[in-house]
C-alpha cells in the first residue's frame, strides 16, 4: 500500500463510526449524550439514531430514561410506537415486552412457560444537566466522570440544554472546536453578536497542549485577550462566552458533537449561567428557551444563498455561522486534498491523538485512561472589542 | 454456499419482483389490480408502475382500459403524456401512434408504406370490483377466475374499490395476511375501532392448511369467537369485519397486495356490504367515498411520531394501524435477523409454499394449478366485545 | 469487446460530461454560458455547477464576473459565502483570500511573508447578449467569436436573456435541436402558440449539412414553409419564431444547452427583437421580464400528470411542450433501446460528428477547427397557419 494510500485511510477512519469501525469502537468507549431530557416525557418512547445505530429511547412510568434496541427481535418492527407498561415497553405489532436492559420479559402469544431467552441491545443511560447521555460500549460503562463540568453544578446556576442536528460528518465539528482561528472570520460573518465583539477579528497566537482529559487550548490575541479552553476527549468542548449583553455574566458552554451517523451529527450543548436577581435570572431563562429550539438546518438555504442569518445575538447567531463554515465543508470533507498550515497546529494535535488511539485499538492494545481534570483552566472572563 | 448463505437468499427471492426475478416470474402467472377503475377517466392516459416495470394504462375513446408500455420504442419518452385517439395513443414527441396491444400502427414521419414492424409491451387488462387487473405475464392469461369472491357479485351488493401505496416491500403485507395474531395487538393501537372492538385482545389458537386456492386460517379466541378466512395465492386476502356500527351488516373485504417495485407496494381493496334500506345505503356509500381516500402513507410522520391515529374507526384507523406494523419493519425486513414461534405457524407455512413455487419456476416445472374454491369457508359474522 | 457493447459505451460517451471524460473534454474547448449576468450584482457571489464542476461566481465591486474554484483550499469550505473585497473573495472559514483567477493572495493566519503559492481554478469569463460565458478548458482560450450572433449586435435591438434547470442529460437537448419533426408534434400539445400555429402541423422533408460552424438544418412543410437553421457546435441553436401576436416581428432565440451534469442541463436562451415603436418595445420588454422568470422543472407535475401547460403563448409554453418530450425520454435516455428512423436523420449526422470528434480527442489529434459562419442562413419568416 502506498504512503498516499495509507494516509487517506487513516483520515478516513476519522470519519467513520459504525459498531464494527475502528473510530466506532473507540467512541464507544465513552459517554455521550444521545437526547435532551426535557423532549422525553414520562411513559414516553422515542426512535434514536446515535452513532449509526436505531434504537429506542423511553421513560418508564416512573420517569426513569432506558434505550434498547430499536426493533423488536420478533419481526423486526419498530419498537417505539408501542406501549410503555411500567419500566416496559411491549411491541405493536404481537405485543413482546422488554424491559430497560433489552432483555424480552413477554411474548404472549408464544405463552412460554418461563422468560424467554431473547435480548436486544440494552444501554446505560445517566440524566445529567439536562441532557440523556448513554454508554453504547460493550460491558460495564466507566464511571459518568469525563463529561461533568463543576460550572454546571454550581448550586443556583442556570442551566439549558439543547441540541442541533447537522448534515455532515462529526469530525468536521470536533476539529472546529481545535481551531482557534475560525472565531476571527466565521463569527464576523453576516452579523457580529456579543461573541464575535467580544473575541475581537485579531488573529491570535496558539498553543496546543494534551492533558489528562483531553487538549488544552491557548489563542492570545494581545495584552487582556487571552482565551484558554480546555476540551474533553473525543469530541467534547468546554467554552465562556458573552451572554446577550456584554456586560452579562460570561456564560459557560459543553459541546458535544455525537455522530448520528457518517454523514449527520448531533451538536449538543449546554448553557449554564450563574444566578443574579431573581427578574435577570426569569430573562435569561426566557431567553434559553426562546433561542434555544433553533435548529440551523432548518435555514439551510437562507444562511448559504441568501447571506441571511439569524437576529439574535448569541445562540442562534454562532450556531448559524458555524454551521455555514462546517457544512460548507461538504457531507465529509476531502482531507487529502486540503493544505493545512501551522495555524492549524490545534487539528494537527487532534489528529496525531485521534491515530495512536485508533492504532490502540486496532491492536487490540489499551488506550488512553482519559479522566477528568483535577484542576480545569481558569476560563477568562474579558471583553475586547473588535479590532 | 453455506446453508446460512442459502437460507438468506432464499428469504431474499421471496422479495425480488423484476421480470427477471424468480418470484417475478411467478407473480406473472397470475391476475393482478394494478388501478382503481374509477380513477381513469375515458379518453385519459396515465403513468403506471406495477411489478417493477414502467407501463402506460390509458382508457379508449370508448372506455376500454388498456395496459401497454411506458415509452415509445422510437426515442423512448413516455407515452401517457400523448393524445388518445379513438382507442389507440400517440406520442406527443414525433407522433408514432399504438393500439391497445403495444403494437405500432403509425410513424408519421417515416411515411411507412405497411404497419411498422414495432411493437412495445401489452397486457390484457379486466374490470372487476371497481379494479383494474392486469395479466403481466407472457402468452394467453388463465381465465379470469381465482381473483372472483362470490360476495362481490351478490346483485345489489356495494360495491367500493379503492387503494394505498406503501414504502415497503409487498410481502410483508402478505406475511401480514397470514398473522391473525397481530389482530390482537395492532388493531388495539392509537384508538380501538369497530374491528379493534368486535375480535378482542384475546390472543388466539391457530390454525392453517394448504387450500385448492392458498391457505385457510383458522384463529379461535374462545366459543364463539373463531375467525375463519380463505387467502388466495400469492398476494389476495379475503375477509370480514364490522361496518360503522357494531351491529351493522359486517363487510367483506378482499386485499391485494401487489409490487410496485422491491421497495413499495400497492394495497388494493375492495368493500362488499349487502343492501338494506335505500337510506342506509346511501350512508354506507357517502362513507365509503369519504373515508376511502385516506392514504396511509401520507400520514407518516403523525402514525410514526406523534402517535396520532384517524378518528374513522373503520378503514382508515385499520389501514393505519396496519401501516405502522408493517412499514416499521422497515423497506425490506431482514428476515435472516427475525425471531419466529409457534404463533407464526402462518407465515411458516407460507414461505414454505413459496419455496416450493419458486423451485419449480428455477427448475422449468409447472407450478401448482391454484383454482377458485368451490366452497369457500363461511366466514364468522360475531360480535366479541373487547377483554 | 462486441460490436453492441462498443456501440453502448459510444453513445454513453456522448453523455458523460465531467473534466476526465471524453466529452468532457471535448466540451472544454468551447466557451459556454454559464449564467444570466443580470441576475448576480456587483460585490455579489454565487455557487455554481457546470459541466460537472462546483465553482463559485461572483461579481467585484467593479461588477467584473469572475469564475473560480468552488471551494477553499485550505480547509474545503465554500468560498461563495465569503465576503468579496475589491475584485478579489475571502473565505468565511480562516480568511483565505483568492483573486480573480483562482490564485490565494493571502492567508492571514499563516502571517506569510510572501504570496503564497497556493491555486484553486480559475476560468476567463465573458458577458455577452446578457449571458455570462466561461471557457472551462486549459490554456488560453480562443477568441470569443463562436458563440456571437449578428442578430443579437444590432444597435437598437432588444436582447432579453434566460435559464431554465432541466433533470436530464444534455444530450436529449441537443439532439431534439437537431430534429425538426418534433415541432410539428411537441409544439401542438396542451395548448397551441404562435409557433406551433406558424410552422403548422405538415410533417416536414428534411436535409442536414455540416458546415464550418455546426449544422445546417432545412426542414420543408410545403411551398412558402421552409425553415432554415444553423446550429452551431457542439451544443447552441439559432432559431426564428413568431412574436405574441402573430404581426408582430418574429424573435431570433438563441438556445444553449449547457451540462450542469450528467443528469441535469441548463438551457440558456437569449431572445432579440427589433425595436419597433417606444410603446411596442416597452410592451416587448415587459413580456419577457414576466413570461421569462418560468421554469418549466417547477411546474414538473403539472406537465406530466396533470396536462396542465402554461397560459402563455411564447416562451413558457414552448419551453413546457419542449420539457416534456425531453425530459419524459428519463435522466439519460437509454439509446441502445432507441428505434431511430430515416426522420432521425439530423440526430444520426449529430452523433456521427461527435463520435469523430471525441476519437480524435481519445487518440490526441486536434479536433475540428469550428468557426463563425461567413454568411449564416437567412431565417425565414413567414405565417403558415396549422393544417
Amino acid at each position: 500500500m502506498s504512503n498516499e494510500h495509507r494516509r487517506g485511510e487513516r483520515l478516513n477512519a476519522l470519519t467513520l463510526v459504525g459498531p464494527d469501525t475502528e473510530m466506532g469502537r473507540l467512541l464507544r468507549t465513552f459517554w455521550h449524550p444521545v437526547a435532551v431530557g426535557r423532549k422525553l416525557a414520562a411513559g414516553k418512547a422515542q426512535a434514536l439514531r446515535i452513532l449509526a445505530e436505531d434504537l429506542t429511547l423511553y421513560r418508564g412510568a416512573s420517569g426513569t430514561p432506558y434505550l434498547i434496541g430499536g426493533r423488536c427481535a420478533h419481526r423486526l418492527s419498530v419498537l417505539h410506537t408501542g406501549w410503555i407498561e411500567g419500566e416496559e415497553i411491549r411491541c405493536m405489532y404481537h405485543g413482546w415486552k422488554y424491559d430497560g436492559t433489552g432483555g424480552c420479559s413477554e411474548r404472549p402469544a408464544e405463552r412460554d412457560a418461563a422468560a424467554p431467552n431473547v435480548r436486544i441491545a440494552g444501554y446505560p443511560v445517566v440524566e445529567y444537566g439536562g441532557l440523556l447521555f448513554a454508554y453504547l460500549g460493550e460491558g460495564a460503562p466507566p464511571a459518568f466522570d469525563l463529561p461533568r463540568k463543576d460550572a454546571f453544578e454550581v448550586p443556583g446556576t442556570i442551566v439549558y440544554a439543547r441540541a442541533e442536528t447537522w448534515p455532515c460528518n462529526w469530525f468536521q465539528l470536533v476539529e472546529n472546536s481545535l481551531d482557534a482561528v475560525h472565531v476571527s472570520f466565521v463569527h464576523q460573518k453576516g452579523r457580529i453578536g456579543t461573541f464575535g465583539s467580544a473575541v475581537s477579528v485579531a488573529v491570535p497566537e496558539l498553543e496546543y497542549e494534551e492533558t489528562e482529559s483531553g487538549i488544552r487550548q491557548i489563542a492570545t490575541r494581545g495584552p487582556g485577550n487571552v482565551r484558554v479552553s480546555d476540551w474533553t476527549f473525543p469530541n467534547c468542548n468546554h467554552i465562556i462566552q458573552p451572554g446577550l449583553k456584554l456586560e452579562d455574566p460570561w456564560i459557560h458552554v459543553g459541546h458535544w458533537n455525537v455522530p448520528v451517523d457518517d454523514y449527520t451529527t448531533a451538536r449538543f450543548n449546554i448553557w449554564a449561567t450563574p444566578p443574579q436577581t431573581a427578574e435577570k435570572d426569569a430573562r435569561v431563562r426566557e431567553y434559553f428557551e426562546q433561542a434555544g429550539e433553533y435548529s440551523a438546518a432548518e435555514h439551510h438555504d437562507e444562511l448559504f444563498y441568501q447571506n441571511k442569518f439569524p437576529l439574535d445575538d448569541v445562540m442562534q447567531l454562532t450556531s448559524a455561522q458555524d454551521y455555514v463554515a462546517q457544512v460548507g465543508q461538504g457531507a465529509i470533507t476531502d482531507r487529502e486534498r486540503e493544505i493545512l498550515g501551522r495555524s492549524d497546529a490545534g487539528i494537527a494535535l487532534l489528529r496525531r491523538i485521534c491515530f495512536r488511539e485508533l492504532e490502540a485499538i486496532r491492536e487490540g492494545r489499551p488506550t488512553k485512561a482519559w479522566r477528568k481534570l483535577e484542576h480545569a483552566a481558569e476560563l477568562p472572563v474579558q471583553v475586547a472589542h473588535a479590532g
